[in-house]
């Protein structure tokens, strides 16, 4: 990749330059109080490409978050340009207006120091951290369900008109950079030795099944190709369990700065995807006596996703339907129902949905950002055989998609069943 | 819609205005000679939304084409941007570079006055005037096969960089009111009483038949969603038979001015329904004796087409596989055949196209603008009996797909041999 240039005026903020640099905004001084040296500023940046500030004062608290010029993963030789702020704030103003609620509130924009001031989501901590110590969210999956449904619907010509739509999928197109992540990463580093890939050494077998299987790969570049050229919706584009936060009680989405246009059952398969890989990795972290009954949890929260996306896309259908697709003069007008239609849509997100699911399955085991389930499992011998579990499903997925989420689940549970090392 | 403001400085052409307008454009000149005063300026538009004058000078002869800002079929209640002969042009020079000699030579542009000058096409006529005739055309099939192939091939992922797509597409997300055009008249208002319908009267009962139908209704608009959602490759997006001229042994493509990213059956579908169109009119215009023998020259016509497409795309993929998707690294770099990943990828192109296949042997005889093919035949009860054979297998198509064109011929046969009113 060509070195990009860092745009003249932008600087990194340190735990240090932040006080003093962000003192002139009165978004941040109304929260956290006027006296910068009254702050205190912790760098709590676990994920895979920016910095992430929690800035504390008297009056209350907030997150900044700013772009780095590169992958913070890899390091400087990865470029990675700023822009990707400015895409997720714009992401994010249409997520509040969507599913009003379930993203962080913004506070401040700065387009050249690309960074987001915004909400510090309290006491909330990321879904994945809590799947792993086997804590339990309730409404988590109604809440998830709910957001799919609500920002795929109302992103896409089913309620937009098509000038704006058109309009909204050229302006996304300019994430260029991110999608590039995605298309490698996530659709075809898996199915090669891709120099960027990383495995657990006791997974080979399981790895040389998978690579062996050309009907597989044609499976997963036939998603890629619906990723690239099927903008359906405005995406958020990386809904993991890692861009979730959540109380016991509460549930947010963050992190949407890889947002697209893309298939409507994106986002769902994506999710779900990350849900089963807590599920498969779940004998490695609960003692015997908790095991069944957490992963029973995990599968009624799949379930329960599922159940709220299909009855929250059921409602919008009914009172939302404005764009120029599926329009109630075909069916409603002339006294038709149109349930079989939707039920036809649905069918297409699904399938969407399950193939994005299987490309997921194997990514975060082979390519190169892995998820903290099945990384924070020090014997590795016993972490591949679960791994292998994921590949397994993913295979499946991949090959032959389950009609609804019961028949998803029976294949989650037989492959949790699987000694395939 | 709201009116459009003609952009300043934009006057329409007239035959008596032409010569004095264009008399300065060194290209111009060049080609039909330096004095006006010797042009022989005749205004051909036959088509529905454009003005086109052939210029003949001493020294040659040339076509103007200006974009009028309405459509010329209905006028001037119903305005149309002139930023389409902007698209048309940009789309003429990608096409003329992904299959040379294919289209017209493009002489000049002016973009204020919405104008291309271009190559005359000389002795050839507009295709579908010569089916009517009855006439052949050695080569058409295998001409516009590779057409729909090279350029489906290489406007698409399979080909470009993901940066040059993504701009490319978003790019032309302008074209809007055309796309507008062929959402509203090709998958919806055909299934509705749309205000600017109009039909044969005695198809009435065929009409209500396709109408009481909520599940022809659902494909019909899941081919919507393909065609707003599925930005695959840059379409010609109007490849019907009027939109291709020929003389009896050359093929050329005329008129992309609805280009749009979109999937890359859509041009194959709509190329073939179009081909159907003038299989079923047939029996109006040919007398008993020649009858057999015309309509199966058209129906090996839909086969060398189809033929053609999947061998040149087979050679594209064979040779010019340069893009992100389905890259050799996965296959033939592992000692693998990707050849059940390209048959994977030609079927779901297939599938697509004849679910716009289907959409379009209904809008032609349901909606604004209909066929000559069928339009020409006075005797409406006739008409109506010929029409309702498209309809039908369009209605068939839709719910009901067939795998290769040996099938859809046999479909076609059978329709063509239905009484249906």
């Amino acid at each position: 990749m060509a070195p990009l240039s860092t745009p003249s005026g932008y600087e990194a903020l340190t735990v240090e330059t932040l006080p003093q640099r962000l003192s002139a905004l009165p978004d941040v001084v109304a929260r956290v109080g006027p006296d910068p040296s009254s702050w205190s500023v912790k760098e709590v940046g676990d994920g895979n490409l920016n910095l992430v500030f929690i800035v504390t004062g008297p009056s209350g608290q907030l997150v900044v978050k700013q772009a780095l010029p590169y992958v913070r993963l890899v390091g400087d030789s990865w470029p990675l340009p700023l822009k990707r702020a400015f895409f997720e704030y714009h992401v994010l103003t249409r997520q509040a207006v969507r599913d009003p609620g379930m993203v962080p509130q913004i506070y401040h924009f700065d387009e050249t120091q690309a960074l987001i001031v915004m909400e510090y989501l309290s006491p909330h901590i990321i879904l994945r951290g809590k799947l792993i110590k086997g804590e339990r969210v309730e409404g988590l999956g109604p809440a998830l369900g709910i957001f799919c449904a609500r920002t795929a619907f109302r992103g896409s010509d089913l309620s937009m008109t098509p000038a704006d739509k058109k309009a909204d999928t050229a302006f996304f197109s300019g994430n260029v950079e991110l999608c590039d992540i995605t298309e490698q990463l996530v659709f075809t580093d898996s199915y090669y030795e891709a120099e960027r890939n990383h495995h657990t050494p006791e997974l080979q077998p399981a790895v040389d099944r998978l690579r062996a299987d050309p009907a597989v790969k044609a499976a997963a570049q036939m998603m890629l190709m619906r990723f690239t050229s099927g903008g359906e919706t405005l995406m958020h584009g990386d809904l993991h369990t890692g861009s979730v936060m959540c109380t016991d009680t509460d549930t947010k989405v963050i992190d949407p700065e890889f947002a697209f246009y893309g298939p409507l059952g994106f986002d769902l398969g994506m999710l779900i995807s990350n849900y089963l890989m807590a599920y498969f990795s779940q004998p490695a972290h609960r003692p015997a006596d908790e095991l069944e009954s957490y992963q029973s949890w995990l599968l009624e929260v799949i379930e329960q996703t599922v159940a709220a996306f299909y009855a929250e896309f059921n409602q919008l259908w009914a009172t939302e339907r404005t764009g120029i697709l599926y329009p109630p003069s075909l069916w409603e007008a002339q006294g038709q129902s149109s349930d079989g239609a939707r039920d036809a849509l649905l069918a297409h997100i699904w399938h969407d949905a399950m193939g994005f699911c299987g490309v997921e399955l194997h990514r975060r085991i082979l390519t190169l950002a892995h998820n903290a389930d099945f990384e924070t499992i020090e014997d590795t011998a016993a972490r591949a055989k679960l791994e292998a579990r994921s590949l397994d499903l993913g295979h499946t997925l991949l090959l032959h998609r389950p009609p609804d989420s019961a028949a998803l689940i029976a294949l989650a549970k037989a492959a949790n069943a699987k000694d395939l090392l």
